[in-house]
């Protein structure tokens, strides 16, 4: 069993405990927030002791891993506390959205032997994998284009927007994470980036896209576009599409439910499809926790390291330069 | 250029004249019909010449073949001048209502050498023939079960009732007949037959069935299941599932376009089907005269011959028999 | 917590073992089977005791209610000794293969006030659930058909086919109790059986069926055809078909994951189906538990009754006359 | 009837011949081509005449219409020839591949009355225009994205790729003027253009692109994606997506027929979608010969004018120019 201190206990703090707590292999055995009654809440559910503070859940010899849910600006900061403790850490993405802390933070961890796992969830959905299967195994022969749909069912409020980052580098972050994921060995090159506020006053309020577009480019000349939106009315649209020399393989969207309709006006239609990414991701949230037990049971490699949670903020930042400039920008990585 | 004669000019007749006009092989020559006006206005629009009686039609030396799309009771009289004539003969099912009509047509016939196609039009449709196919070069393996799903968007008026012969004979024909080009070599030789009045008042005027089920069994044991109804509000429902010990093939319905609607209700929803069968087999009837041609050109057996229509009527009867006896009758052809 | 004793602890004993332990609501304190060791491999995984007798485990204060997945024989056996103990009980289907002791069993339980639940698990499936309320709340209208598909991947072995009571009591009986479902309270009055012996070695030293068809009536005249098959090999095929006045719902089948592929050969291809009935229902069986957990809380009628077990049982029976006399049969419920 | 003179037999040409021949309101009456024997061949199905120079066939009394299909550079030389005989004109695209003559051609237009209708054919396809209705009627509510897949299913000779005018101005401009036909009054304002050549040795001799994406955006601010390649092994991919503030409508691929296969391997495997253009847009292609019919009849506007060939052709060049200097580049129409 293996025993998790959690650092964060709200929304996606929440939904982690419950993916440890039913999985037979780990158990949650603290919870720390700086807000105690959420912290308590989650604990309780979860037969968890909660904690005055951090240090204590994470340096417990009774810790065996640590799961970081807390705001993103704390995240380095216990991702470090966590190294330190020697203990494997799974870091809810970003890193951090600022690059030179995560640079900092990335010299700072050097030398340190320590398993940092970045929350790219999405690399864990079957479908998706299926798709990046496709590509690895040329099934789809040589790669040519990848296209990713990604849309939220609804804007955050203001709160959220203001503390977030920014569209590109809260969401689209997750779609540079899933083309890296697909591209494999061959980098994001370039990157060209489009945003629009066509619709919500909040997102306007906090100066920020609640539409946007992008098409990227890898060293050996894929082309790999993006599109964003804050509100799909039908529900949350994620997917992916791999196109090839010898083939397509499109990772399509779920519903809840298998039910077509037939009535005097339509045909064949389904439900809505699954709200968020709770919904839409919950079977990929509990693989990436497998994949984590794996990583510290074996001592292997993340699946998704921090220098992935890097790469992906290098690109969004080179997106916000390519939207100023009106220009495709090309992207270091160093 | 084939030379046609038809007989008959209502709507099936008027659909007819105009895949004759539109097809290069084929030239519309003269039109017969018992109401002389409808006859008039088809003629016109092919640039065909009307005429008083079908004798001069059919014997006409212009006249290369005859297609027959009169009232049902008439079809026996014109096959056989046609057949006595000497020209080919494509003729809309069925033969007859009466199989002591058929039975002594087909003595008369004896000897007569005569190409007689029947215009069972499902065998051309290309998605049937694809599941045909299939069930031939053995893609399912081993054919074990065939469902056929058939449904008209909405019940004809009770003159139609009155005189189509029953639902059995009418409609599920077609099916019959489908049931037996799939099966080949293979014959049916049972069939069990339930009928209901469910919804429709002139049905039950005509003491007729709206809603119908069928479980038919061939020679080696294939089962095949035939569903039936006078009314399916999305449009004109035609699919038939053919499985075996390899795989299944479906031949699905087909929608006008390929639009799919997203909204905040339902996803994925398409147009409503085909409305009827004018629309839904528009290649399928193209195709039935293409198959024609050929048959006259090559003088060799028609696609559809006049045992499958009296084969076809034969399992109707058995059908009757069996929804009155409310047990399974075994079918005799002979 | 709801506690349980589970008694069998087989292949579908293990399955809800593993459902009662990960359900927040439910635990299970003892597990009973004939062969110790797989009990004691069952109890180990949920930290359950192991009991030599059924009786200890059914009687004890700790037990709050009995889950049966035992052999079939052995159902009546232990639902009286439940229901006698005052313990609410989950039966897996059937109650038991032979009428007799079924409607010998019910006048025993008379006056016994207990609840008892019947495994017919398809009732809790999300999509079969959704084709009910849309015939239900009247969303297609006036029912008029009802189309089952129901066919398994693999046949079983001989010694499951020689135990289990014959096709259409082991696995039809699914099939007429979704068909009950979905009539609600117009009840089914007339059964046609169809079975053939198509491929299967095993089955037929069992003198048994692996392909079968069926058409049934209901009191209101509603037709409903099943279909059923012990192989299919694209996956467990799970489709209900509700047709009436004012369209059509199809719950159709289910594949692991949302992949599209196109080559050369074929377009929109997905994977497989789910293989059989633990991936396809998991959630319907989780769902029939939480059924089962909200029927003891507010002690009131189970959603599937001792009644419905003992329906589905007499209409298999009826099935069987129908087949060997080749007509259809009227069935009597007392 | 409205008699038609063809300037061009070639593939397209010979395509136009049969659609006039078999449109009951049209009559093939002359055709001409550099190449006689082609002219021969084509007129000699249509039962028309061969002429041996353009301005004969133009001029003559007897023709009602012109249909120009001939070389892209002959293309102005044609429209004016009967645009000055007050010749109504279909003329294929693009109207020429270098602005600066078709703007000359534009002046030279200037007072003369005529109808000059560009070949813009998939305006016309049956489900684009579906999507494009759903904009116009405000089905998705406000327009926010455009997303348009078009992919051939094969690159075409060295001979066509060097006289094409490039990727973006023979391809692109069809999809150009699709996303200008769904905007409506709203126009595209900025284009940025990305190329590569990754797989086609002929198209790299002509220093072409076989694959290339685009991001546009409208004056209003909806973006729109492009993504284009020259060899699809699943046949001719063309989608287009519209999403809005209510909804989105997708028109999606369409194959010839509608059987699913099931194996062991894979499900609901539909055959590959339409070849090419002819059978994808054959319907489509029809529908533009009725619209210019009813445009001469009605003596209007046609739906596609000679300022729309215009347009798509200057959205290509800037397509080009951002291509070179790797930036959105705004997009300026006098």
């Amino acid at each position: 069993m293996l025993k998790f201190a959690l650092i964060g206990a709200g929304r996606i703090g929440k939904m982690h405990s419950e993916i440890i707590t039913s999985n037979p292999e780990t158990e949650l055995k603290f919870v720390y927030d700086l807000n105690r009654e959420i912290a308590i809440n989650v604990a309780s559910i979860s037969k968890a002791e909660v904690v005055n503070n951090p240090e204590e859940a994470i340096n417990s010899n009774t810790t065996d891993a640590v799961l970081i849910a807390s705001a993103t600006p704390t995240h380095i900061e216990f991702i470090k506390m966590a190294a330190n403790a020697g203990k494997p850490v799974l870091c809810e993405k970003p890193i951090d959205l600022d690059i030179i802390k995560v640079n900092k933070c990335r010299e700072e961890l050097k030398g340190i032997k320590s398993q940092i796992q970045i929350g790219f969830n999405r690399r864990f959905d079957l479908s998706h994998s299926k798709a990046q299967q496709a590509r690895l195994k040329k099934e789809i022969g040589e790669l040519e284009m990848i296209i990713i749909t990604s849309r939220d069912p609804a804007a955050p409020g203001l709160d959220y927007l203001k503390a977030c980052g920014g569209f590109f580098r809260d969401t689209t972050i997750h779609d540079f994470d899933l083309s890296r994921f697909i591209l494999g060995e061959d980098p994001i090159v370039e990157v060209s980036a489009f945003g629009e506020n066509l619709f919500d006053a909040n997102v306007k309020t906090a100066k920020d896209f609640d539409t946007a577009m992008f098409i990227l480019k890898s060293k050996s000349g894929v082309l790999i576009h993006i599109n964003n939106s804050r509100r799909a009315v039908y529900g949350y649209d994620q997917r992916v599409e791999v196109f090839g020399s010898k083939g397509m393989v499109i990772s399509n969207n779920q519903t809840p439910n298998s039910t077509e309709r037939y009535t005097s006006s339509s045909t064949s239609s389904k439900d809505p499809i699954h709200f968020f990414f709770i919904e839409r991701y919950q079977q990929a949230y509990k693989d990436q926790l497998n994949s984590f037990i794996e990583t510290v049971k074996t001592n292997s490699r993340p699946k998704v390291t921090f220098e992935d949670g890097r790469k992906a903020l290098i690109i969004a930042n080179a997106a916000y330069e390519s939207y100023k400039n009106k220009r495709t920008v090309e992207i270091k990585y160093d």
